[in-house]
C-alpha cells in the first residue's frame, strides 16, 4: 500500500520534471533525465547518506513510472500543463509522503531524530533541487519564498516525534504526510512567504 | 587489457574536459577539475550507486591520466582543438567502452538487468553532465538532440542481454562497446536527432 | 579539541554560505541551504567517497552550527559583511584544517597517499563548489585564478607525507593546516595567480 502511494508520488514528481523539460525545449532524452532526477533524486540523496543501495536501483517500478510519465508528457503535454493546478496539489501530497517516508527510513537506519528530520527534508526536496540545477536554474526552493521546505520540515519533525513515542508504521506516516500536505496547501492558498534577511527590501 | 582500454577512455574524456576549460577561459585548476570530473565522474556516480569504494580512488592511473591530459591541453590546446573531429571519434569509443564496463560491473554487484542498463548509461554520460553543470551550462545531453545517451542505452542493453545468456568477459564488452560506438558514429554522420515533445516546432 | 576546531571551520564556511545567500537575495531557506552545503558539503563528498556514513549526519554540532550561522547572518548581515576581510582569514584557516582532517581520515580508511591527498583537497574545496553551483554560478575555484585549491593540495600532501613517516595525530594536522593556511594568506597578499592555458591573453 505504502509502496503504491510512493509510486504515485514518484509519478507526480516525474510529471513536473518532464514538463520542465518541455518548457525548456529539451529533447526527449532531457525530458526523461529531468523526470527521473526529479522523482528519484531525493531518495537517491537519502540512500547515499544512509550508505545503502538506493531504492531506485532495486525496484522495477521506480524506473518504469518516470518512463511512463515522460511518455505521457511527450505526447500530451498541453493537456498535462492545463491541469497544472491539480498537479500542484498532487505535488504537495508527494512532498508530504516523501518527507515522512524519508524520515522513517533514516530512523530505521539508526540516525538520530535531528538527522533523520534533515534526511526526510532532503528526500522531499532533493529531487526538485537537482532538476533545477540540471535545467540551468537556481533551485526554486532557495529564493522563491514559497513555503516548500518548511512544510516538509514540520512533517518530518512530527514523524520523528511520533517515532520517539513509539508510534510508527502507516499511522505515523499518514499523520506526518497529512500535516506536511495541509501546511503546504495552506501556504499556497494564503501566499505565506519565507522571510528575506532582515533589512532587505522586497 | 581492459584496464588499458579503460584508461584510454579516461584520457579522451579528460581531454574534452580540459578543452572546455580552455574555451571557458578557466585557469589551470579549473581545467584540471573539469578534466577529472568529465573522465571520472561517470564511474564515481556508478560506484556511489553500487555502494562500493570508487574505482577512481583505488587506482593510480585514474589520477595520473586526467592530470596528463590537463598538462597536454595546457601547453598544446590549439593543436588538440584542431584534431577535435578525431577526438569525437575517440569520445564515441570511450562512450561505448564505459557503458559496457558500467553495465557489467553493475550486474556483478547484483543489480537487475534493467537497473544495470541504467547504471551503464550513467557511467557513460554522467561525467559529461557533471562537466557541463560545473561549467555553468545545461548538460548538452539534455537539449542538443544528438544521439549520445541512446547509443549508450543500446550498448548497455546488449551487454545486459548477453550477460543473461551467459556471455560475459571481454567478448561481451567488445560487442556492446562496438555496437554503441557504431551507433554513435552513424548518428553523427547521418545527423540523426532526438525528437522534441510532440507539437513543438523546431 | 580537534572537534572544536572543526566546528569553528564549519562555522566560518557556513557564514560565507549564508552571506552569499543574502547577496543573491535568497530567502531564509536558501540562506540555510547554502550555509549547510558550504560548510558540510566537502565532508559529505569525502565520506561518500570513503563509503562511510557522513560525519555531518552523526554529530549534532554539525547541524546546529550552520543553523546558528544562518540565524546570525539573517539578523546581522551588514555587520558580518563588514568584517569580511577577517572572515577571509578565518576561511583560510578552515581551508587548512579541512584539507588536513580530510587527508587523515582518507588514510585511516585505507586510501593510498595519492588518493588521500585528492580526498583532502575535495574536503576543503567541495563545499564551496557546491555552494556556487546551487547559487547558479560557475565555481569560483575554476576561474578566478586565486590560489585556493593549491594551498589545500600542498597541505594535504604534507599531511600524507608526514603520515608515511609515521607522524600522525594533532601535530601532523597542525603542521599541514598551518602550511596550507600560510600559503593561502601569502597568495592573497601577494596576489599570486594560477596560470591560464598557454597563449591565452589575460
Amino acid at each position: 500500500m505504502l509502496y503504491l502511494l510512493d509510486l504515485a508520488g514518484v509519478f507526480v514528481f516525474a510529471l513536473s520534471g518532464a514538463l520542465m523539460g518541455v518548457r525548456k525545449r529539451l529533447d526527449v532524452v532531457g525530458m526523461g533525465v529531468l523526470a527521473g532526477m526529479t522523482s528519484l533524486g531525493g531518495g537517491l540523496v537519502r540512500d547515499l547518506i544512509l550508505n545503502v543501495r538506493p531504492a531506485a536501483f532495486q525496484s522495477t517500478g521506480y524506473v518504469l513510472v518516470p518512463l511512463a510519465a515522460t511518455v505521457i508528457v511527450f505526447f500530451f503535454h498541453p493537456h498535462v500543463a492545463r491541469v497544472m493546478p491539480a498537479i500542484l496539489v498532487l505535488d504537495a501530497a508527494g512532498l508530504g509522503l516523501f518527507c515522512a517516508v524519508g524520515t522513517q527510513k533514516a530512523m530505521e537506519y539508526g540516525l538520530s531524530p535531528l538527522h533523520a528530520v534533515l534526511c526526510g527534508v532532503l528526500t522531499a526536496v532533493g529531487g526538485g533541487m537537482i532538476r533545477d540545477v540540471l535545467a540551468g536554474e537556481i533551485p526554486t526552493l532557495l529564493y522563491d519564498r514559497q513555503l516548500y521546505a518548511v512544510p516538509a520540515l514540520v512533517g518530518s519533525a512530527l514523524m520523528a516525534g511520533l517515532h520517539l513515542y513509539g508510534v510508527t508504521g502507516w499511522q505515523a506516516t499518514l499523520a506526518a504526510a497529512l500535516l506536511a500536505f495541509g501546511l503546504r496547501i495552506t501556504a499556497m492558498r494564503r501566499k505565506w512567504r519565507a522571510p528575506l534577511a532582515r533589512g532587505l527590501t522586497e
